[in-house]
């Protein structure tokens, strides 16, 4: 199981992977899933990722493009970027399809953590004679589980994977003293803040930042097939009815701590859904809330909000991931990124990890991991 | 002269700065030039690059690594960095030897902008009947005058290129509120850092950081054969005679703005050269500095000062490039990187543009030049 892959099934993984990323923005909350289709001949008979929940797997979009093609596929292979599923959700499971289509062999990126699919879609697989090879540790199964962590988050944490976005200068102001902020980053960087926004289930904001900027927080500034659900941190429901975010498209949750019957019925009057998970000190629950975004089926949260919120995320050491946008400029006086207590000593820094450092437009993208966020993946 | 240059042409030049890069630490104040020689049959004969200030040139090296190699160079070839030398200065010309050898032709990948020599290295070749080929704008000739930029600087605008270092965390704190900041990077970008002084003609620092840390500013991280000069901005003289960064090795310069006999005495008794240069509210003038830096052979300052002394220069708008070493950590509460005046609007912020983004150890290291800061290399 461990043993070396030949670099053409490596390649064709690579590719299952690519194709995967096609069900960003689509698939939530199923994972993002790809499959690659060759005949008995070696030659590419159909490709395919997961469509919307209730929709397609990958496999059988793959086995379709290649039944469309005219292709038979008996005795041929499939790569895959996750296990194929074995239980009856939705959709019939993907093991008995390719069963069905007589393919030969199987080549799996990562085994799937859901506890009704683990193991059982390969059993399936080998028990009807398939041969199965699963891929060994190294920068694939890597790339096919950075795709799905926040799927993989849900399934083995109960808990979205946390990423909280900023846009900063280099002096790390994310506005200035008053709290002017458009721009600090140029569009392109605006434009991937977009694209992140698009694969999170949920993006969440505060109260604070609902009422300094009164943002619609939806995917505007690239394509979108759907909308992720809109969050507000509102200790006291204090949401106007008339926000913008709680405008159309999508569903819109406010969190409150304290119950205000009025105002919580105003804000049902207005579309959104209401719910009171109190914590201390008079405010939200974080970690309850991250356990019920998880039962929703939210895999990756995303959080854009102000100094106090994001320090509030941070010291409860609750993000596992920061996408920092720092534009080439200094600002002086300004706002901060997050309110933070103050570190005893130099070695009480809590350890993040870059992961990637990237030029958006005159922008640079930096992306980083809380150490130790990822444990859960064993 | 500006024909495509054949793509041998371009390597050989490029592997030219790679041995110019050799000089840097060595050559100062002259430039960092590098040559390859081929034998009139087009192999390899000798290379060489710039040593120390007095001592041989690129060219001059090369023809005698040829020589020890018992290569006859006539009617060979010779790439270089730099337009050759037409002057006599502390050398004779390499002009001369070149011809002196019988080498037939030369390629050169940058102007020398020194007023004694702009041209005329080459005109002397092409009078002795050398083919001279000049390389186009590219990818090479910008090569060449980012290793050079200093020494362009200088001898274009009579002061030295700017080069202001910082190491901070994410959230843009460089120590925490009382001052510790040991260590905020790792150790291999401190060593980093160590290289940046290393090709730096002067590092300089301010009374605050000298009280502070008592840094030594000196070269110890990477091998050197020589130390920057270090230099004090202290209005006051206020320099202990004890600060470590008095101790040999090299030259110190303690720049004030308010003249204190005893105190400069007790200095220069220590070992350190005052310089009184008066500027407005009791400041020293830092153009005027530059200025003096740049007569007495500085090409890169190199600047590492605390939050006053950074905003100072930045408000100034003296500084041409920033190295940032970014820490994967948030300090929270702490000293920022400079204490700038409020800006107006976003708009009023100054633009800088990275040119830069490489890990170093866990850290990532920035480099971003300020706009139109190479405005004067035409």
């Amino acid at each position: 199981m461990h043993d070396c892959l030949p670099a053409a099934d490596q390649l064709l993984l690579q590719r299952a992977i690519t194709l995967a990323e096609g069900a960003i923005g689509v698939s939530e909350p199923n994972p993002r899933v790809g499959c690659v289709i060759h005949d008995a001949q070696g030659r590419l008979a159909g490709e395919g990722h997961t469509q919307q929940a209730g929709g397609p797997h990958a496999e059988v979009m793959a086995l379709r493009a290649a039944r469309e093609a005219g292709i038979d596929v008996s005795g041929g292979t499939a790569w895959v970027s996750l296990e194929p599923c074995a239980h009856h959700g939705r959709t019939p499971p993907c093991a008995d399809a390719l069963v069905a289509a007589g393919i030969a062999r199987v080549v799996v990126a990562l085994h799937d953590p859901f506890p009704q699919v683990c193991g059982q879609g390969i059993a399936r697989l080998r028990a009807a004679g398939v041969r199965v090879d699963i891929a060994p540790e190294g920068p694939v199964t890597a790339a096919a589980r950075a795709l799905n962590i926040g799927f993989l988050s849900r399934v083995l944490r109960g808990r979205p994977w946390v990423r909280l976005k900023v846009a900063a200068s280099l002096d790390a102001r994310t506005a200035l003293p008053d709290g002017r902020s458009q721009w600090i980053t140029g569009p392109v960087a605006r434009a991937d803040g977009h694209a992140w926004r698009r694969r999170a289930g949920a993006v969440l904001t505060g109260i604070g930042t609902v009422r300094d900027d009164d943002p619609r927080l939806d995917v505007r500034e690239v394509p979108t097939l759907r909308q992720p659900r809109r969050v507000v941190l509102d200790s006291r429901f204090a949401t106007p009815p008339t926000a913008r975010l709680l405008s159309p498209p999508a569903d819109v949750l406010v969190v409150g701590a304290v119950a205000d019957a009025p105002r919580q019925a105003a804000l049902q009057a207005a579309g959104a859904r209401t719910l009171l998970l109190p914590g201390q000190d008079g405010r939200v629950d974080l970690p309850a809330l991250l356990r019920q975004l998880g039962s929703e089926g939210i895999n990756e949260l995303h959080v854009e909000a102000g100094a106090v919120l994001n320090g509030a995320w941070l010291a409860a050491d609750l993000v596992d991931e920061l996408l920092v946008y720092l534009a080439p400029k200094l600002l002086g006086p300004g706002r901060d990124i997050a309110m933070l207590p103050a570190l005893p000593s130099l070695d009480e820094a809590r350890g993040w990890r870059f992961i990637g450092s990237d030029p958006v437009g005159v922008d640079l993208r930096l992306r980083l991991m809380r150490q130790g966020a990822d444990a859960f993946l064993g």
